[in-house]
């Protein structure tokens, strides 16, 4: 799957919009405690997820919206953010 | 302390050069697993920072740095890395 159609599914994904609620529509976050997370390294968006999902790194609301996501989507939704 | 003594303070600090090493100088890390911190938001950091502290989000490497920081040291560098 090549990255163009990976971010189209990414974009297209309600998980996308999930995150803008409190991470902001363009990553940068209105929450003080909310990390930004345009531009952060899709890398590390990806381990993050992939620890929350886990419960490896533990916060609730992370956590609950981790779980749902299976790899594919939580590489879409690294790559979109990485890409703001 | 204003937050310009905090962050004159932070700016002299070896451990903004530490975090540098691997964050980058101006916060945006040359290492793909590590995460930017420029224009993090500065709340988020400083709890980051004490949870690595207190063991509570584990990473060997975090943990280490994090073990010697004071609380007024961890809100010089969040203060610092949040306005780059």
């Amino acid at each position: 799957e090549t990255e163009a159609e990976l971010l189209t599914y990414g974009s297209e994904q309600a998980y996308v919009q999930k995150c803008m609620a409190c991470h902001g529509e363009d990553g940068i976050s209105g929450t003080l405690q909310y990390p930004n997370i345009r531009g952060q390294k899709a890398m590390y968006i990806e381990a993050q997820l992939k620890a929350y999902r886990a419960g490896e790194r533990l916060n609730k609301l992370m956590q609950s919206q981790a779980v749902a996501l299976d790899d594919r989507t939580i590489k879409a939704i690294a790559l979109y953010f990485s890409t703001r």
